[in-house]
This record gives structure tokens, sequence and C-alpha cells, in this order.
């Protein structure tokens, strides 16, 4: 990103752009007594944007949110619950999530249409709709436009996650200060196109609906999509951004002079979400990072940095600290793009472990210091061309499969 | 395949067919005393076919077989390695590949052309050759053409593996009795498109050897390239076959009249490897067998059946038995082929869980108790076309972790 034309806001959150509040209640969906259900509010209409999973199997609340950004691309609030994702729940489904839809409006103060719905947690199973609802009447009370509000909600969005997923950056328009901020769950079902995730981004930026979705989706290609925990793409993966425009900045066009301060800033903060996903993807004791270059092109090098960070027994390896460099080059040879099975360099951080396809004999001993490490990075050139791509994952554990053996019950 | 015209042959091995002998020893390779180098003669010059990996980079030993049967499709001999997969181990792997072909072919008293070459094991290693050479030379005293000579060599080609893994059936053609069998090894690394394993098929039916090629392809194509374990293919995998022609049958040709006995026959040792291969998956502990009709094509089929099996959160439901139908359909809506998302009906063996995209009310109970069982099914039915397709895969487990965490080590 070379000169950084943006400040990380240390301890900022979703509330810290001006115009927004949150919070976040438990109402009774997980077992636990951890918040099921949250909210994020602006002031103001704010113009809005989303990117949604490809998987053709989509849940209810992302129809209704759809509808809700096709009238004029204008949110005034997005409502969400975790411990059941309301997918595969039929009619009865889509009437569940237009009432959160309605219930939430009414509650806040808003147009039904201006607010958002997203949901997460276990697929077919009808949301309990009293718990809900009443869940909703509390929720304006527990608005707050500090920190603690951001916090609550980032609880709120939590399944199988261990962590608060958030990040904050500011920077300079026309003089003006614009802040940009974001939250995030993940854990399993996380590949590349979106999966079990949901990222909220809000800003004060002034910006078109239009251009922000444009700019949207070219960040999530290059940080949401770029990350993998087990290949697996759910039913509700959504990214919703809202901007509030109340920094007063001229109006964001990508001629503006400080557009790209802004572009560098959300792919920042979108960045930090999915790395964080992947860093506490299930089980996971570590970040993995696999940098290809020397790529034919970019396509190409995120192909194979996705095959390599979606390997089993890459993932395995990483986790036994075990430097079984073979695994990766058995990766990029299955990733369907054009290799020169001659000219591979790969390191593992800054220990080379193989240089124009052969081994360079390493010492064993720093590798494993290294691969104990909290973060791996897997760097490899192809020597081929300029193409290049990051991606991001996490170790394949014990753990994971703990997890995921008993997820319902 | 409808009424069978094969015979399965209760207790035999790849030294069934006539004019096989088969044997195997330790000579170093691996750590434990169990056998790490094997090899199957036929007495006569038989006319053989291979498949190879998909995966760019290739292993020493599959060049080495590719320019033996390049020669006239004819081979005498294959000698395999465990341990060690001489892969990536550059201009010297090269070198011990021949050297293992030429020492072999001179201890056997054959043409070195007519030796194949296969090995497993280690990636980026270079061959310990004396171990190698001197096992080479102590494997012709070794050779047995009972059954003894096929299990010694069914030991020699395990790596993780935990099971021999060997079929034989045997059929009749021109009044002659045709026997097939085959042995092969498996574990990680297994996913459609041959993936770590090896496989030999001995037969001794008379057949030339561009037709045992073009079968060997098509069975190929609904039996190993139908397994997955864990989505990763290797650098060495490689199913060889060899037909020795003293059944004295007829040469089979696609309109004799028994060839569609053979192709039967071929098809179901293949499938019987693939699924003793994807049930001793690394760490597995019970089979998966993924059956989709009603789809628009064979070919989507296949991909979709292929995904179900490949997910991890499926894998992790089936090890915990959690009748997780939610994580079945997220797979079919990723596996980019046509969906229609309101006629899907999936069943867990006859238990039926959704009908036309509707979660049916199912017994946990029932369900639990199936999904304990060794062998579980996943049958879906898009109800759209008339494309089917069956997969064959495993759970993921922590022991599938433990080992790949320290495999090297």
């Amino acid at each position: 990103m070379g000169n950084k034309r943006y400040e990380i806001v240390e301890g900022g959150g979703i509330t810290t752009p001006k115009g927004f509040k949150a919070g976040g209640l438990h109402c009774g969906l997980k077992k636990t007594d951890r918040h099921d259900l949250g909210v994020i509010v602006c002031d103001v209409p704010a113009t809005a944007a989303a990117v949604y999973t490809t998987n053709l199997f989509q849940a209810a609340p992302l129809q209704v949110t759809r509808e809700a950004l096709g009238v004029d691309g204008i949110l005034r609030a997005v409502i969400v619950n975790s411990g059941n994702a309301n997918a595969c729940t039929g009619a009865q489904g889509d009437a569940d999530a237009q009432a959160m839809q309605a219930n939430a409006a009414e509650a806040l103060g808003v147009s039904k249409n201006q607010v958002a719905v997203a949901s997460t947690g276990v697929i077919g199973e009808l949301l309990k709709m009293d718990r809900v609802n009443s869940g909703i009447e509390k929720l304006p009370a527990k608005l707050r436009a500090d920190i603690q509000g951001s916090d609550d909600f980032c609880q709120a969005i939590l399944t199988t996650d261990l962590v608060k997923k958030v990040s904050c950056v500011s920077l300079t328009a026309n003089g003006r200060q614009i802040t940009i901020a974001g939250a995030a769950k993940g854990s399993g079902m996380i590949h590349p196109n979106m999966a079990t995730m949901l990222g909220f981004v809000t800003t004060d930026a002034l910006i078109g609906a239009p251009l922000l979705q444009e700019v949207l989706r070219e960040v999530t290609n290059v940080s949401f999509n770029m990350i993998t925990v087990d290949g697996d793409t759910s039913t509700n993966d959504m990214l919703v951004a809202m901007a509030s425009g109340l920094a007063e900045n001229d109006e964001l066009t990508r001629s503006h002079p400080d557009f790209e301060a802004f572009v560098d800033g959300l792919r920042h903060v979108c960045e930090e979400l999915a790395k964080a996903i992947a860093r506490d993807g299930e089980g996971a004791t570590k970040l993995i990072e696999t940098t290809v270059i020397g790529a034919n092109s970019d396509d190409a090098a995120q192909a194979i940095a996705k095959t390599i960070i979606g390997s089993s027994l890459v993932k395995s390896a990483v986790f036994g600290a075990d430097a079984n460099w073979g695994r990766i080059i058995a990766a990029i040879g299955r990733a369907g793009q054009p290799v020169n099975v001659g000219t591979v360099d790969i390191r593992l951080g800054d220990i080379v472990v193989l240089e124009q396809s052969r081994p360079i004999p390493f010492d064993e001993e720093i590798a494993l210091e290294y691969l104990k490490g909290d973060t791996v990075g897997i760097n490899v050139n192809l020597n081929m061309g300029n193409g290049q791509a990051t991606a991001w994952g996490c170790d394949l554990t014990y753990d994971y499969v703990r997890i995921n053996a008993a997820y319902r019950t």
C-alpha cells in the first residue's frame, strides 16, 4: 500500500465514525448468556452497499437486505442475530426475516426499507421469533455512541468465534477528518468468496452509494475473498457498508484527490478484519499468510495462494510446526495455473527451503522455532511474471475437529 | 452394474491371475521394520497401461514408467518403494529412478525398458540408494506365485495406511477363466484425479495395450477419481495395469461378447480398492458414500458429489455423528453446478432430512444410531434431470490432524 495516507485509530470501533450508535443484548437464541442480537443505527440516512455469498442457497435475511438496498441505496440500520442462520427455512423463514426488519424499523423509528437484516448460526431451524421480537423491543435502550456500543454489537454477532473483531482508521479529505471502522465475525465455513462471515463497515465519509458499492467489491476481492478456514462457504455471508456523510468532505469520486486514501483506509480495515477472522478460525492456533509473487497474472497468483492456504495437509503441517514444503509444492502443482516446474522458490518466513525447485538444506531447529510462532508466512516466487497475491488462513487442529464434530449439540 | 458377469474371488490377490509373482521386503527406507520395497513380475511380456497424477510436479519414477510404457506398451515388472517419494529431487532423483529400473531389470533378468517404477512417501529427500540396491538384490528370492507374494507386496507399498488393500474377480470369456486383481495404497493427499495413491492391476486376460489403456482410463474416472480424503493430490500417483494374456481367450476388443464383463470386473476391482482407500483415509473411522441423482448431467452430479465428500464441515459432522444437513446443502450450493434451490431432497441412508429443499422432522436418535455406523450414505436427489454419480470419502478426525501434524518426524 506504499505510503500510508491513513492513521490507525487505537481503541476505535464502529461507533467511532460520526453519526453511528450500536448495541447488543442477549435475547435467548444462544444457549449461553452471551449477546445474540445486535444493531447498528445511523442518525441520518446513510448511503449503503453490500456484497453477498456466492452460495446458491442464500438465507432469507440476504434477500430482505438486497431488497432494502435496492430501493434507493440508503440504510438507517442493520439488525443482526447470531445462534440461528434463518437459512433453508422456507416461506416461514422469509416471513421471519421480514418481521425482524419491520419490528426493528418500528422500534428504532426508521423506515422499514432502510433496515438491513443479517443472521448467522445453525441452518434449517426456524427462528424463535418471540425471543427475537422481545429483544428488538429492548434494543433502543441499549444503543450507545461510545465504544461500549461497538463492543456490545461485536459480541452479539459471534458464534464459535472467540475474539471480537474490529478495526478503525482515520484520514483527511478536504481538511476534514474521515473515520472508517469495521466489525466482523467469522470462524468456520470461511473460504474465498465470502464464506460464513458477517462484516459491517461504518464511515462518516460522504460518498454516493454506487461508488461505495464499487469500492466495497474491489476491496473485498483482495481482503475477505482471500481468506479460507476450511473451504466451505456459507448461505449467510454478507458485508454491509454504511456512510453517514457527516465528515462533510466534498463527495468522494474517483477523481477526488483523497479518493485513494479512502480506498487504502477501507482496504486496511477489511484486511485487518479478514486476518482476524483467519487467525480466529475454528480451532486455529496461528495465522498463515501466503504470498505468491512472480506469477503470470494476479489471478494465477490468487488461485495458487488460495490453494496453498486451503490445503489440509499444509494446514496440519503448520499446526505441527513441520517444515513440510513438499506439501506446499504439491498444492502449487494442483492449483490449475501455469507454473514452471523448474523455477519455484519457497521461503517459510525468511527461511529458504526451495530454490529453483531444488531443496535447500536449512536448520530444522530454526524452522521449528519459526513455525511455532503465532504467524507463519509461506512465501512463493514462481519466477515467471509480475502477478502477485496474498491469502490468509489458519492451521488445522484437533479443536477444529472437536468444534465441528458436535456443532449442533 | 446390473447383472454381474463376474465372480468375486475370496482370498484372491495380485498373484492369482496366471503368470504373476510378487514379493516384498524391508530394505531400510521406513523407520519401522515393515516392508518398504516390493515387486510384481510377469512370467511373460505383459501388455500394459497406466494413468498418472495430474499434479504439475510429477515425481521422477513417473517419468521413467512413462518412458518404459512408451517403448512398446509391454512390461515385465514393476518395482515399488515406500518411505520416500523421490519427488522434487532434481537430476539425482531422475538418476535414482533410472537406477531402480536398471537394477531391478538386472536382478530379475528382464529388459530395462520393461520395468515400471513407483515410489511413495516423503517429498524432497534423496533415496538411500545403497539400501534400495541391496534390497533389489534380495527381491528375486522373495518372489512367490501364491497369496503370500501378494500380501508381501501389499505391505511393501503402505505408508500411513493401516490396512492392505486388495481385490480379485473372475469371469469367463470364450469358455476361458479370466482373473483380474488389484492392490493399492492410499491414505492422505487423496482427491479426485488420482491423488497419493498407487494402484496395481494384474490380469491374465488377452487384451492389447491400447485398449487396456482406454479401459483403464474410463474405469479410473468412476472409481479412483471419485474418492477424496483431504482434497490434496500428490506428485506420485500412478495406476499401472499388466495383462499376461495367459487366460488364452480370444483377444478382447470392444465387440468381443465378453468385453463388457471384463470392464465390469475391472470396475469392481478398482471401485473396491478406491473404497478401501477412502475407508482407510488418514485417521478415518468410517466410509462416506455420496450419491447424487437427478442432476442435469453426470458431470454436474460428479462435481456436486465430490464437493460434498470434500467438505471439511460435512466430514467433521459425520465423525461426530451429527445429522447436520445444512452443511450438505451449503456444499451443494457452492459446487459451481446448476441446482434448482427449491427441489433438493437429501437422505442420510434411508432417513429423509430434506424434501423439496424443506427440512423434514426426523428422529435424532435413529439418525445418531445410523451415523455411528462404519458406512454412511449421503443421498441427494436434485430432481432436475438424469445425471448421476457416486463419490467416496471418509470422516475428518482428530487422528487425521495428529498424523499430518507430524508426518516427517
